[in-house]
């Protein structure tokens, strides 16, 4: 059975950007932005979030905002980026928080002390 | 007394994101960015959200996001957006969402009937 999707001119704002403000949520979107084809196993394992349980709402959020595709195939959901469906509606915003995202790492890489030589 | 609010090191991707993604809260950071002087009561009348307590809460949200500052001037709050803080540390965000409002209300506005001749 397939997973219920926005059609691309349901998708709005306020839900993508609900969707996205969560940084498990950022996490997983970057690795789907990388590409390669992913399960939610795959992601899971990358994203590092050790319950699965936890994931089901998090795959609902993403989808049912318009963010991800999620296809059944076999035992497993395949997961993807809506990109050309959030490029055409909101122009520059996925792009934007992605750089968003890596700033922020980068800042907080640059406030961490390094570790003691002892 | 001055309220708290974030530094513009100490903002965050995943909370800006998550204080815009409301219809409410998106609507009161247009009326700041068409500029002028707002305070509370002045940017309700504007959004059109009847109770003030409501609101309490959301202020709130956008304060700590670092999206607004909200300083105490007489017996009410001034408001304004923090876009420089924000294009700083995201550019192309606000615009970004911003136009994404403006999009969806278009879509909205195309698809509403016209009222009948009757």
């Amino acid at each position: 059975m397939s997973l219920r999707h926005p059609e691309r001119d349901q998708i709005r704002i306020e839900s993508v950007l609900s969707a996205l403000g969560n940084p498990v949520r950022l996490a997983v979107i970057r690795v789907l932005d990388a590409g390669g084809e992913h399960n939610c196993t795959s992601v899971l394992g990358i994203v590092g979030v050790p319950a699965k349980s936890t994931m089901t709402h998090h795959w609902r959020v993403l989808r049912d905002s318009g963010v991800i595709w999620q296809q059944p195939s076999g035992r497993e959901n395949l997961l993807s980026l809506r990109r050309e469906d959030l490029d055409a509606r909101y122009p520059g915003l996925l792009d934007a928080i992605l750089a968003g995202v890596v700033g922020d790492e980068a800042l907080e890489a640059s406030r961490t002390p390094l570790p003691s030589a002892t």
